[in-house]
């Protein structure tokens, strides 16, 4: 018992001296005083080497930064809520590419115009998550209804009729669901419904319907979670069919979890470990040179994407955060030596003791590809929120031993 | 001058033994006798484990066959006469989405129907280049007919109005110009003007036009050759700007090189070879490792794309043929030589003298990172075409020599 204590503590210490510098990298290096919201096209050291912002980044960044507000006392500092607010304004001022039409661009410019546009919805999910946080911190009801509007428009897209996000309709194309459609509502779900009973109960049956898509991705009587499956839960052929990415998984395992927490469904819980948890680890966790495979094909082919056995850092974010959040919640040490299995693994090869913040993409054997700390889809987001909720998952885990 | 004429002979058998085997390969395991066209899904053995047909490699595989019936006594065969007109009639059927507008689908599914549209000129292009190819091996006038009637409306795309193609103008989009748009219409020319005068003629300031378009690639006082460019000839800010493709870059090289022979032009051949031939190989060859770089930033930063440090087939591909070319056009032995660097290189990392054919993606220090040998974007094309047109190279140096 004393012994865990130890572990628990340690890593409690590790993850919390990584979030403060994580953190520092961020407010040194992103920063646009000129215009607002953030340079992620950052260099090892941090250095700018391309000043495009990318929404997904810039909403993801106002988000992260107020939940640190928010959450933790170190980081209740007004350097932090400015720019969270500076980035919030740019979001408002330029994000949409055509007002009042709610489609928000992919890519802007430094100073706000649009340059590229995506036929899918999650430019405007992240904008949602940013305006409900900035609404929690400030108090401004504005963001706070930017916020439920854009979510009005988003269920709207995905549930009735997508016609507004421009994609062509061809008679070639399966009817197909993304796993991240479902994953990303219910995570906007969690996120609005925080300590608001309203929209809790607003969004109760979106919330079990985005679960039960979710669960339609478990396919081959329970043998394979594929990322993509026809609308009515089936596997569709070739490549698209058989497309598998553990971490995306594992991430999905851990929205579940929370759902089934918020529901006090513990069947529910036994099965998202199983299926979303532990079978995406093992299939994907390489056995010769550790850590996850980007991609795989559920017949155990060769996957088409070039970068299919890179180690990317958001996969082992997402490890980390599922696993510990499957050993608090069910008790089960063997999660619990998974998250040090897959956290050893992470700090050792992602982490940048020389100038801060993770490198993103290593090869199958673990050495750097890419040296970049930032870029079109690596910003300040699965590196801390991982090091956030772990830091607190393990702060509760040790006050219950006390 | 023996020694030289007895490497040139084991090259040239070399190549030609190669080409037999890779047109096997195709042959045994592409042919859809069912809908017509061809499957390029290939796993490592051949065998099919994706049924969607992709345009451009659905029009470069009938243009390669009719291009070898053609120039090759040996395949001078019907069976891949045959496979030529079944995929045409394929292309002519189900390629264009809603005839009669010209624009064509990216893939297909097995059937024929539409999976997706790309908002770019190129699966009209290998469209037009099977059509053209078709009319010269059966003199039929309805495919000439249909190259004709597509390359002016790729022109008319081009040069007049992008709008067909269905990209929408947003305000933070630099004009840019990606040098694949003037490298595939010069290739077209070249293709529509063989042994054509009237079509030559018709060509003739289009190809100019070509030509100095990509000329104006070369920036920085012809120290780099970039991909995109302003339209009127400037770099473009950021990675986009930066961006480089030595193998690319290769290929135009020896776009050009046509060029300036069809010109009799030896300034700028001499031109070409300094910018477009010796640039792009120095700067992009791995010293540590031999082979070319996929992707490299012109400032020396790391690029953004994930699979920027692998060894693809087509760059080499594309580099054997430029600096055959170049020494068959120049003489100049140190290009002979950089011919047979590339070409070992190639041969023993690239081939896979158990199942056939070449696999397509190796990872920097030259292990086989997909073992699939054809996918969306590799089909019975660069290989092939490659060595057909040394075989050719390698003939008419020997004949030369005697």
């Amino acid at each position: 018992m004393e012994k865990e204590q130890e572990t628990l503590y340690a890593w409690k210490k590790r993850v919390g001296q990584e979030l403060d510098s994580v953190v520092a990298f961020w407010m040194k290096h992103s920063h646009d005083l000129e215009h607002g919201g953030f340079f992620t096209c950052l260099g090892r050291d941090g250095q700018v080497y391309d000043r495009l912002k990318y929404v997904w980044l810039q909403g993801r960044q106002v988000w992260m930064y107020c939940r640190l507000y928010r959450n933790f006392e170190r980081f209740h500092r007004t350097d932090l809520l400015d720019a969270a607010k500076a980035g919030g304004e740019f979001l408002l001022r330029y994000a949409r590419v055509a007002p009042p039409s709610k489609k928000c661009a992919f890519v802007l410019t430094q100073d706000g115009c649009p340059v590229k546009v995506q036929r899918t919805i999650f430019s405007e999910c992240f904008y949602t998550m940013a305006m409900n946080e900035l609404w929690r911190v400030t108090g401004e009801m504005r963001y706070q209804n930017e916020a439920v509007e854009m979510m009005d428009q988003i269920v709207h897209w995905v549930r009735e009729d997508p016609a507004g996000l421009g994609r062509p309709q061809l008679s070639g194309t399966p009817a197909t669901e993304p796993m991240a459609v479902p994953m990303m509502l219910l995570s906007l779900v969690e996120q609005l419904g925080e300590a608001d009973k309203e929209l809790a109960s607003k969004y109760l049956e979106l919330g079990d319907w985005c679960a039960q898509r979710i669960l339609q991705h478990v396919q081959r009587d329970g043998q394979v979670v594929l990322e993509n499956v026809s609308e009515d839960g089936k596997e569709l052929p070739g490549c698209l069919g058989r497309h598998q990415n553990p971490g995306h998984a594992l991430e999905a395992g851990w929205f579940l979890l929370q759902h089934a927490i918020r529901k006090s469904d513990p069947k529910l819980r036994a099965y998202i470990i199983d299926k979303f948890l532990l079978l995406p680890f093992h299939s994907g966790w390489d056995p010769e040179h550790g850590g996850l495979f980007y991609f795989q094909d559920a017949d155990d082919l060769c996957p088409t994407q070039l970068e299919w056995d890179m180690k990317l850092w958001w996969p082992h974010s997402e490890a980390m955060i599922a696993f510990l959040m499957g050993y608090s919640d069910s008790g089960d040490p063997a999660l619990l030596h998974l998250f040090y299995q897959v956290a050893e693994y992470t700090f050792c090869q992602f982490r940048d003791p020389e100038f801060g913040e993770w490198f993103g993409y290593l090869n199958r054997e673990g050495k750097v590809a890419l040296t970049i700390k930032g870029g079109p889809f690596k910003g300040c987001f699965h590196v801390p929120r991982c090091l956030a909720m772990c830091e607190q998952m393990l702060d509760a885990l040790l006050g219950r031993l006390e």
